[in-house]
């Protein structure tokens, strides 16, 4: 998408556009011939939805490319995955569903071990057990540094990931881990003045955190490395003039959306059905609504077809809440495809559905992998969806005479 | 289209080629399920040759941009229609039908009123009814000023078309609409030499507007602004190695067809008989022809779906006097969709059909939106449709060994 050539014909419409993103929903038959978990799902809401709209695959980042959940999200609102990509602290941050803010600064870190004279015997502190890991991740947590807030949040083993929140901080900041073991870490340094700042703070934080430790064994330290922020993303207000609102129960997906401008609206509970309460109660306050399931991927990680396809039945047993508030556009789609039978991501492209009361419709009433592909949108780049999803809500004006 | 790649594999051959363009093709359903205006009509020589046609979906500027016919025809021509944006002076003349050529300076006008001290009262003169301002245009058009013609053209209220034709103009002249009242409009000032020359020109022009206006109320001068010629694009016959030949009635598909060095053959009526008529009398002495079927836009924009679907009818029953010649390669699409339930240009994909002596067929018998979705050429951007022409007619050759 060029922003500039679309900011120009971006014109105002009193439409409401729904973005429906059931996590890693693409998926695989287990044998040949056999159905995927979508298509083995009784979808009665979604298939009646399919027969009045254009349906295709959504391909998030190119033929061949699994996603995770943060490039597959920035797809679906519009970004290239590939020229917007999010940094390895943010994506640790992300990873383990901190609700990172635009402002914060993201690190990976590791437990290490360290010798009396402050030399590195172990980069990984014997890759320590993880119940170890949250329980220091805990001490570290009470630390208090003046200014900012430090939060860690235990990954596997010795990783961890560190997110440190405030004013004006900087993420031009050195790593401290010198990647081998005989040597002391490297004191954070920045390279600009916010930068500087908060390497003093890093840097304060580490001596803190080697008092905190100064007991334990092996692991007495710790070690920061890939400091960086979420990419600088113009908001869904200034980009596509959209008063935008995101409804998701974890952190990574309110952090994405953030990213992109949109307000994170409250959700009084964690099931499915609370996000829907959401979408209705906050109805009147947004022309654009993403929701976020995310119990499909969980179930598709976990090589569980039969529990991924019973999510998809009870979020179709959802829609009618969804279609009773009149939306002019509901997209339904994933952020990728999780098939349950490779227990992971995958690059298959994924359903894509796309109702609106102006959509040339396609006549096939059936919402699955080989009935979108059937569909006339083809397969379309994820961040495209989002040119569709305004075109059908009549908010692009003609290019030209 | 990589311009240099191309033209290095680009081969003569004695075949011809034929793009007939229905303008505004691509249609909606009034109602779920229903059938599209193409898909409603009676085209039994159209579905003939869709049996023998490998069919498809195209794209004029990508997902979700409906665009105007300038952008939509460059497209089908080739050029990227965003790459190649036609300015607001050249598009307002396009706009209102006026025959542009390569060398002309258009700009955007406003009939104004201005005090006798020369200040602006009203750059907009009232918003000066549309039959005052055919009538002033009259007037102006009566101006003479040596060296060029100058020709004005009523768009709608106090807007009008303004474009100068002759030898050597320049185009970058700066706007004489000062953007308030209560201010004395500027003189026209050219940025080189031609421009300087160019904004003389217009400056006398002004004046002698001012005399001929001198005794009207409220408009009594004018003011000009967006001064461009139409983008320099390369011919046909230097990229494509084709001798090219454009069948229109109206000026603005003349003017576009010009641009890209088609020669305008003469149509001895304005009916599409009368232009089926000019490509039998010239089919010996081109071997790319380009007509095009303006009604089909006309009835959509009304609204009349009845209408399109008889003009497409009626472009049915005159395929035979086109097959009859023998083309090699026969193109069928429109520039854009213009769904007679939205009276206006849209994004939706536009019918293409590609016949050829050798293209790879789909067996698909019918000629229409759906038929098109399922398709083995997919959703093709129009720039590409030209490449596909080229191969079909033998004009390209192998690319590496």
């Amino acid at each position: 998408m060029n922003a500039e050539f679309l900011k120009k014909l971006i014109k105002p419409a009193d439409t409401k556009i729904v973005l429906l993103v059931m996590d890693g929903l693409g998926g695989l038959p287990v044998e040949h011939g056999g159905k995927t978990e979508l298509e083995a799902a009784h979808t009665p809401n979604m298939d009646a939805l399919a027969a009045h709209s254009a349906l295709g695959l959504s391909s998030p980042a190119g033929p061949g490319i699994a996603v995770g959940s943060g490039p597959g999200h920035l797809a679906l609102f519009g970004f290239d995955p590939i020229e917007n990509e999010i940094g390895r602290g943010a994506l640790e941050a992300l990873g383990v569903d901190i609700d990172l803010h635009p402002d914060d600064v993201a690190a990976r870190g590791n437990f290490c071990q360290v010798a009396a004279d402050g030399t590195l015997i172990d980069r990984r502190a014997g890759r320590l057990a993880t119940p170890q890991a949250i329980r220091l991740a805990h001490m570290l947590n009470q630390i208090h540094v003046d200014g900012v807030e430090i939060h860690v949040e235990p990954v596997k083993e010795h990783r961890f990931a560190f997110v440190m929140r405030g004013e004006g901080l900087g993420s031009k900041v050195s790593d401290t881990d010198p990647l081998k073991n005989g040597v002391r870490p490297h004191p954070a340094e920045g390279s600009d003045e916010p930068s500087r700042r908060t390497a003093a703070l890093v840097n304060e934080y580490i001596a803190k955190v080697n008092q905190v430790l100064a007991d334990e064994s092996p692991a007495n330290s710790i070690l920061l490395r890939g400091f960086d922020k979420l990419p600088v993303l113009p908001s869904y207000t200034e980009l596509f003039g959209l008063k935008a609102a995101a409804i998701a129960v974890n952190g990574m997906y309110k952090g994405v959306s953030r990213l992109v401008g949109m307000q994170v609206l409250p959700v009084d509970g964690v099931s499915m059905q609370d996000e829907f309460t959401t979408l209705e109660r906050y109805w009147q306050d947004f022309d654009y609504f993403y929701l976020h399931i995310k119990q499909t991927d969980t179930h598709g990680e976990d090589g569980d077809f039969n529990r991924k396809a019973k999510v998809i039945e009870e979020v179709d047993a959802l829609i009618p809440r969804l279609t009773a508030l009149n939306p002019d556009v509901i997209i339904i789609t994933g952020d990728h495809s999780s098939p349950s039978s490779l227990k992971s991501h995958s690059w298959h492209p994924v359903p894509l559905l796309l109702f609106s009361k102006v959509v040339r419709e396609d006549n096939i009433a059936e919402f699955g992998e080989r009935a979108c592909a059937r569909g006339s949108l083809g397969i379309l780049p994820a961040k495209d969806i989002i040119l569709l999803a305004l075109a059908n809500a009549g908010r692009i004006s003609k290019y030209g005479a």
